[in-house]
């Protein structure tokens, strides 16, 4: 099944637009989780108590990374005990990946062929031939960097070019792109939702990957307001940390269940 | 000792501004070496025919992770190889890798404390927050995206803003950065010489890594001409497939040494 109707079912299914992230950090999953695979034990914790609350996983490569091997095979079993457990939900890795073409292709074969994630984030600096590799994978989604989240967003993606900031150049090429691959979504920061709001006018169907919300203070009606589509869904509303780490008690994934659920249940008063 | 002390002792020692790629594929490497380990038996044989003959040598990432856990086994092995068979040869690691600050932590732990790498390549996109982390290691060299060496490079970076394109604003915000962390570098592609002589006149002292020379069609002539700094330095010609697949017989690593001597060679006389 491909990337978008497997997220429209389970947005459907779970009544739910929210994406929880698994960003294990051992500095601050519980202490009594530093067993053999603390990442994949806290992952799992917090899989088993949100299953029915999202519509997708969304595994950050980075905080798999650091670790070095291990830490690859922490985000490898990771992503196979969803895989395996709820094969419903979709997974994003959220790696923000782009290369000249040639070597794209291995990344894309890195997330798709080896890991058998639903979708990534790509980086769009390097422009169309860096992306395409990963839009030949037509059942997957392709999730590019538009205005993201983060104080220094401002520093390129906000340069005015013919009256227009760069972003908003983004978005139009990805509009362009989404024509011929129809499998394009974009990163939009709830940090910025004036932002938001005008990068909705160009791609008035497509869906936004919006991470923010929580320890970022995105705000969250506003990003609805603006972000929703006509049909009342078109976002993934991001958190990470403010779930991940409600508690660092051995109730951290009921704390976790609820905050995520008090998350979704808030977004959707505004649908 | 800091990567650009490093850079200059080996650039003198192997009289040399050759960068070599190693970036491996098993569907181009020579069949006897597909045994148990082939990145790594490729590698070693690259290396061993032509550590006399560089000034750094970079892994890109992608090519080992298309092959999961396994091909990131190999990575490791092989930095480690480089580390200790010749340590006075820094290790760039062509990673691209840029997100948010608290998320660039974990890509910078990866490379340069899991890995040991020298440098990196990172992705200017999301701006300085994310970038930030990398330059506070300050031995470490960080190897901005400027103007890349592929054709779509064309569809951001070119884009005029105040009369002058993207990858202008990008390396004037990149000569800011290096007044403060004094480790930046630049990505400036062999296939844009005209583009180089711009970034060159931005940043006349700054080391810029050079990729496009060989398969890309990168005009090595005036890249030299444009790139070169006064004292004759100042340029990271990279090669990668003309040199490593120049055989896919026995006589590979032969082969190879033949050509990236007379690259290195070709690059001398210039200079």
């Amino acid at each position: 099944m491909n990337f978008q109707k497997k997220l429209d079912k389970i947005i459907a299914k779970n009544n739910s637009l929210l994406s929880i992230g698994l960003d294990p950090d051992k500095n601050i999953i519980p202490n009594h989780l530093l067993s053999i695979d603390p990442l994949f034990e806290f992952n799992k914790a917090i899989i088993d108590a949100t299953f029915d609350l999202v519509c997708v996983y969304k595994p950050n490569t980075a905080f798999y990374e650091a670790y070095g091997i291990k830490g690859i095979e922490s985000l490898k079993k990771t992503i196979e005990y969803i895989k395996s457990a709820h094969p419903e939900i979709p997974i994003i890795a959220d790696a923000k990946r782009a290369d000249i073409g040639k070597t794209s292709e291995k990344y894309a074969k890195s997330v798709f062929d080896y890991f058998g994630c639903d979708a990534v984030t790509v980086n769009p600096y390097l422009g169309l031939d860096s992306i395409e590799p990963f839009l030949k994978y037509k059942d997957k989604g392709i999730i590019i960097l538009c205005r993201t989240s983060n104080p220094s967003a401002s520093d390129f993606q906000d340069l005015m070019i013919d009256n227009n900031p760069l972003y908003i150049h983004v978005a139009r090429k990805v509009v362009e792109w989404d024509k011929k691959y129809h499998n394009c979504l974009m990163v939009v920061g709830a940090t910025w939702p004036e932002q938001l709001k005008e990068i909705r006018k160009i791609a008035p169907e497509m869906f936004f990957l919006v991470p923010g919300i929580g320890s970022q203070g995105g705000d969250l009606k506003k990003t609805l307001q603006f972000g929703l589509t006509k049909n009342r869904s078109g976002l993934i509303i991001h958190s990470s940390s403010a779930i991940i780490y409600a508690s660092d008690e051995k109730d951290f994934a009921q704390k976790a269940r609820e905050v995520a659920k008090a998350l979704r249940d808030e977004i959707n008063k505004e649908r």
